[in-house]
């Protein structure tokens, strides 16, 4: 079958229409939050605002730029391990991104922030925006080099609807408490990405097994990825959460987290190689999964030891899905999951959930205090009878709608992406940035050094010229 | 003509030089601010200042560290797509922004801060200083390979002066707002460079064409340059407004208009691509030009669908420009502009201006309360009867001045920078890291893959030897 | 003699053993500070706390977060310059510094946060156990290429804790300032470094001379390091100062230091050169030794232009340093100090001690303010009768002290490390990622280019294969 990557008119009209349609919708639904509308000036004046310093930028902006910069360099960087689809993946998730933000904006303003007809925009719808492309990132992963831009464009319009329409079920319609987003943002983003990978599987990607590894220098710039999401992630788990000890709390959580997740890492990563070396496939991607699974529990009162122990086991889970799993998965169930998310997102965000509703089970006012309690779970108004096992059961119910809608969302998506009409490349031109993009040579096929372990890593083809930096630098060792 | 790179004692000298100049300057004139003087402890005891939270410190300091990053990674690494020019970019990047910082601090702060004999420093001081010499960054882009240290030294010295001169007519005399700099750094940074890379126009530029343009692995290191300067920018435009709702609308306008600038970039790219591949030339560059083009008006009530038009306009005036303006102004006025500032900073600069006029003469006390008004243009004192038509007037009036400033500057500095004596490279030297940098080979020759539009594109000369790494990733498609 | 470096039992064994010991004693010990435990809505009902911004939260995380960058980018990718150890260095840097924040929260904690049984965990002991791995990271400086992972581990075992020892004498007990570390971190740090590196000294390291040098890209991804780290210490030096002036007095009187810092390190390294020729070591790490000196006097009134004169001193010193004491140290003391941290962190360490010793005793009231100078030395409880006179000589005291600690300290943790049972690698295979690292190719020998100056790069080993990046970008220049 024939597989058109000449994106001359699809891929500027899909952009071009995306963003009139956007300043259309902007024009007609956003306005400024008070706290970033020129009347604060006549607020102070009222004496409505004592103080400048009550403006909500000050709480929220520093830990805002944090998540700007896990989507973007992050995310983005994380990406550009494979050898030649460096430009595709930094470059294919700034542009997803950029127009995810504007419609998450959108999205989330209409389920969140809409009052008399305008969505009202802040730092915090900001920070919300860049969560739920947080989730497309995810996504991203599963499908990262198979998938055409005009693809990604679509899934992004799609997945933000689908992720503003569960975040409002969890957060307005269950109740639950979610900061750092374990249920609808990684459990969500990874089995929907996952579910899209299932349906758009392509039966000869062996072909371009190849291309799918990194070389040298590719895993050093894929470090540059992991660890500003690794520094970071504590701004992530805390940028929504209450103003003073929740986000405080919140921040120690992750931090502590994380820093189990990497002893136990390099733990099983070393442990699982016949001579013990250590594998930067897992060093770049298994030590984030602490992360991912206190994103839920981090503003709770999870204890340092409690966080230490969750990013523990997660250092060994993610590991072990990595080494084992994922081949399996590929074998199988012909899953062929690019970047391993289901490692990092999806088992450590089903962890984070349940960590969750365990932790909000547990909560008691001993714990928290009285009106901490009531605080930390808005245990007011209608939620007023709420009882902390009440809390941990809806929790627990939150991490199923959030599964039934990624698996459902992800097939129907699926099904729309697998129509031949989106510039997406044949099986044998897939991780290629000369598909896309000017300047990039197609002739050398290197050889292949270092990927994910996939079950057709056995059947990469004769190599005719190597690549200089890899023959120099990289040879397979026993 | 004999040109001499031995720089052994003319690059030692003026750095001393300059350095132990600062050093005296600063022993006469620098103190401290009352905010970072230690008897803000007895201010607090006498009752003046409240709390240690009233500290100018706590309102801009994380904005500050985001500028600072823009400057020296952000502007420093954008630079390095130059395949055989990443140290000099980022290493002399970082010398001319050392010493300008410090000479800014001083030309400033005898516009601004001075008081009782004394310039007073604070975390404001610092910011202003990242910006001013944001614009001789700026400038550095259009001379970028074809300069010597030396010369961007003595730049560096004529233009943080005359950007203090322009500043001081526009903030103090016109009465001007900008907060992002569109005019007293965009613009006026661009013009003074491109008209001293005119006066320093090179006859014989097309002998090291061959090292001027990328190579794989120098497009992802210009991305990390990239993507800082876009996720930062909401910093950068709201660093210096007011406290409370303008530093969190500049943040706001400032997002919307690079995301829309992204959507927009990549449509241009991909159409005027024959088969619609994408030019990393403009992903690094044109998705930047929406935050230029919100400096002035970010600040004031710009509305977040009027950012998003502004972004949407500049992703294509700038993405035209690289692709068609650039090479037109090289082959016709002579103009070897080396990463297409005129495109990122100089055009979007104008925008910029315009909007930012037009903003101001549409405000009213509806749109920004009675106080929000006056608050957010300083109508008191001598500018009590202003009215946003005035204020409008005067912004445009701006524009020129920072034009005339600019333009007639730029020939000033272009005629010393003239003179052989710099250390500047022979024509066929150019673009090269081996002139300035120990342990450089000088021998090869690599083929050109990439570049900028340029009118001596055509005249490449034969490659003796290939680049490894670019006959392995890349060749010219049609 | 053979030397084992398969760790398959030992390095997964050191790891999970060290993670399980830190989760019981952070069960038993850690708890929240009152600032992030749900407690605090029950203080803001009784009155208590007057707002959520006055949680320390607000005041130190932004500073938190830079200091955690510089950390794990910063001093990890400093150290990817060696071009066959860039895995290792960024990845061992990881493991050290994920490992070493917990136990140092532990250390720390017991020394300086133990109340009523329990250590209770805020964001101000993040910072700390951050600097006290900055210390380890200093070490590894001078070891790096010639130990293994579990080495490391060892080594930030009894380091955090030595270090902890050390910071509670000085701090404590000497009762003297050091916010920014001159002495606690970086002196202490480069000498028990530099005694480890002493002790366990190779007598045949010219075997693997060939790879202890850098190739073009590496240079580049060391840079991003050096950046950040160079961008970022403002906030590292005032991270930990007092609220308001302190905080704001500490960053502008580093950026002032490190920008003079650069324009002598420009001018030094220009000049030691025969043709004048910048090296890329000196820009990497002299240009960081302005940060390094005012360290303990950043929050003291050393005065912008005081600032600058430490700063100008620091490139000078810092980069003879590293152009002729390096090898000489090598040559004659047998010292083999990888990436010359004596010279970035050792005396410019001392010179930091030594300035904060003459700035403390020349505090006058006139200078800071009556309550000024009581609240910066805190000359209050037990410290009420002291003067400035003293002050100063207690700051000297502990630069001794440090000095005694890390050589004394270093000696002992040395002697442990040579026991050849921790995976090291024998000499003609250090500076090699292969050890370690699965796919790393062990075949080629590339020749070396650029590297510190050593006594034995002038016993380099004939080169079989070169590197194509090599032969392509340098050559050795005279």
């Amino acid at each position: 079958m024939a597989w058109n990557t000449d994106l001359r008119w699809r891929l500027p009209l899909t952009c071009l229409l995306l963003q009139v349609a956007l300043v259309v919708l902007f024009g007609v639904f956003v306005r400024y939050h008070p706290d970033a509308d020129a009347h604060w000036a006549d607020q102070k004046a009222a004496g409505n605002v004592s103080s400048d310093l009550d403006n909500e930028f000050y709480y929220r902006y520093p830990s805002f730029q944090d998540v700007h910069v896990m989507i973007f360099v992050g995310f983005g960087f994380l990406m550009t391990f494979l050898q030649r689809y460096g430009f595709s993946a930094v470059g294919f998730n700034f542009l997803l991104a950029a127009f995810g933000i504007q419609w998450a904006l959108l999205m989330q303003g209409w389920f969140h922030s809409f009052q008399g007809g305008y969505i009202l925009l802040g730092v915090e719808n900001l920070i919300n925006a860049d969560f739920c492309v947080g989730s497309v990132c995810v996504a991203f992963g599963a499908v990262l080099g198979k998938v055409s831009p005009v693809q990604l464009l679509i899934m992004t319009l799609f997945q933000v609807t689908l992720f503003s329409v569960n975040e409002f079920i969890l957060l307005n319609l269950l109740e639950v408490k979610d900061a750092g987003g374990s249920m609808t943002i990684h459990t969500f983003g990874a089995y929907f990405g996952l579910m899209v990978a299932w349906i758009l599987q392509r039966p000869n990607l062996q072909h371009s097994k190849g291309r799918q590894s990194s070389v040298y220098h590719s895993d050093l710039f894929a470090m540059i990825g992991t660890l500003f999401l690794w520094m970071y992630w504590p701004s992530f788990n805390s940028a929504v959460s209450n103003h003073g000890d929740a986000q405080h709390r919140a921040a120690i959580n992750t931090y502590c987290s994380l820093a189990a997740c990497v002893l136990t890492t390099v733990a099983v990563s070393s442990a699982v190689h016949k001579k013990g070396k250590l594998d930067m496939v897992h060093i770049q991607n298994a030590t984030l999964a602490g992360g991912v699974a206190v994103g839920t529990a981090a503003e709770m009162m999870l204890m340092p030891y409690g966080s230490l122990i969750v990013g523990f086991i997660c250092g060994i889970v993610s590991t072990l899905g990595f080494e084992y799993l994922t081949p399996f998965l590929e074998a199988r169930l012909r899953i062929q999951d690019t970047c391993g998310i289901h490692n990092l997102h999806a088992l450590p965000g089903i962890i984070g959930a349940i960590v969750g509703a365990v932790t909000a089970a547990c909560a008691s006012a001993d714990v928290y205090g009285k009106s901490g309690l009531v605080h930390a779970f808005d245990f007011e108004g209608d939620k007023q009878s709420w009882t902390p096992s009440m809390q941990g059961k809806f929790q627990a119910a939150g991490l199923f709608v959030s599964l039934a809608m990624a698996l459902v969302g992800g097939a129907v998506v699926g099904v729309i992406l697998k129509i031949p009409v989106w510039g997406q490349a044949a099986d044998e031109n897939c991780f290629d940035d000369a598909i896309y993009w000017e300047g990039c040579s197609r002739r050398h096929l290197p050889s292949t050094r270092r990927g994910l372990r996939t079950a057709s890593s056995l059947q990469m083809p004769e190599n005719t010229a190597l690549h200089p930096e890899d023959s120099a630098l990289k040879t397979s060792e026993p």
